[in-house]
């Protein structure tokens, strides 16, 4: 998120403290985590007064909301080579990266030290995770729409079986996650969704 | 955990102190996680002074770490009836009932609420979801052995895959988990299992 040196910034003083304001809010949370997270130690961080940051965001959650809806522009690349197999792979990989970056490690760590807490972030945390999930509907009904997949494949449900082995990883058994791990969980996902096991009826 | 009025407790006032305070532990993780709990907010859930609970215990790591080794007492059934489908299946919902329990509850908010700041809750944890990541291993040695399997099928991998899409609707997408979900887990597992997904040459 930092740039480099020389590089204008877009916009004046204002949209110079929002951009570091929030780059300090996603590293606040990447480290410490939601709870540990306040706005005097974001505003500390960013380098600008605390009564800037209460002025515009009033409360952390507003903050945290809106520093995981700038997160939610980190795109996760939609691959259309027609070989399903291929796609669900470079489609892990593509989750395996926003996983591994600190914008992804802030939404993690947000989500599980502090979400239940909060509505307003919970419902960020949703719209962030379903933004993702939809990546795989077109992919998923092309292979229907040919036959690869059985008819009725619940695109979504599919999507999540890809994520949850490397979400697992990150989150539970605290492994490193690397592209072999992605490969694998596009192969789990491919298998089971030729067996019909997504099929919605 | 709480026990019916009148039901004695094994041991002396020793053993019912450890065993409340081990409670109130397990509660407040569940509760409020593991930044927020504190050897003082123990003690006064447990109804003992605090000065009880810093003799015994020292800190909160190891206060952590001694209830969710009790937690690792509770046991995930293993299914013995040869029919791998069915066999997967009660696992998986053996799976579903730790996750939704209380102490179920209380280890995996701990899990992503602070292991990472306590080499030694980290350590614990690791053996707690490790012993029950062993428990498929008979089932998948069976398996593999009458041809049912691939041989080289990874049977902890194989686990892992099995309790991911559970953890991911706990602790990313906060839905609900029930035995559908359970049964659904076990279907895609198995399917990735027969196409050699787990095969670790």
């Amino acid at each position: 998120m930092s740039q480099p040196p020389g590089t204008a910034r877009p916009g004046g003083r204002t949209a110079q403290n929002r951009a570091a304001v929030v780059e300090a809010t996603l590293a606040e949370l990447a480290e410490r985590g939601y709870d540990q997270t306040t706005i005097e130690s974001v505003a500390l961080r960013a380098g600008v007064h605390k009564t800037t940051v209460y002025r515009r965001w009033r409360t952390k959650e507003r903050l945290v909301a809106e520093a995981l809806e700038a997160t939610a522009e980190v795109q996760i690349e939609v691959p259309d080579t027609g070989d399903l197999a291929l796609d669900l792979q470079t489609l892990a990989r593509g989750v395996r990266a926003v996983l591994t970056s600190t914008v992804g490690s802030a939404a993690v760590r947000t989500l599980v030290s502090g979400a239940q807490s909060s509505p307003e972030v919970a419902q960020v945390l949703r719209t962030f995770w379903a933004g993702r999930l939809t990546k795989v509907i077109p992919i998923v009904e092309r292979a229907v729409a040919d036959g690869r997949l059985p008819p009725g494949t619940d695109s979504i449900e599919l999507m999540k079986y890809l994520a949850a082995p490397l979400f697992h990883r990150v989150l539970v058994t605290a492994e490193p996650v690397n592209d072999k791990d992605a490969d694998r969980a596009a192969a789990a996902v491919l298998a089971a969704a030729r067996a019909g096991v997504f099929v919605v009826i």
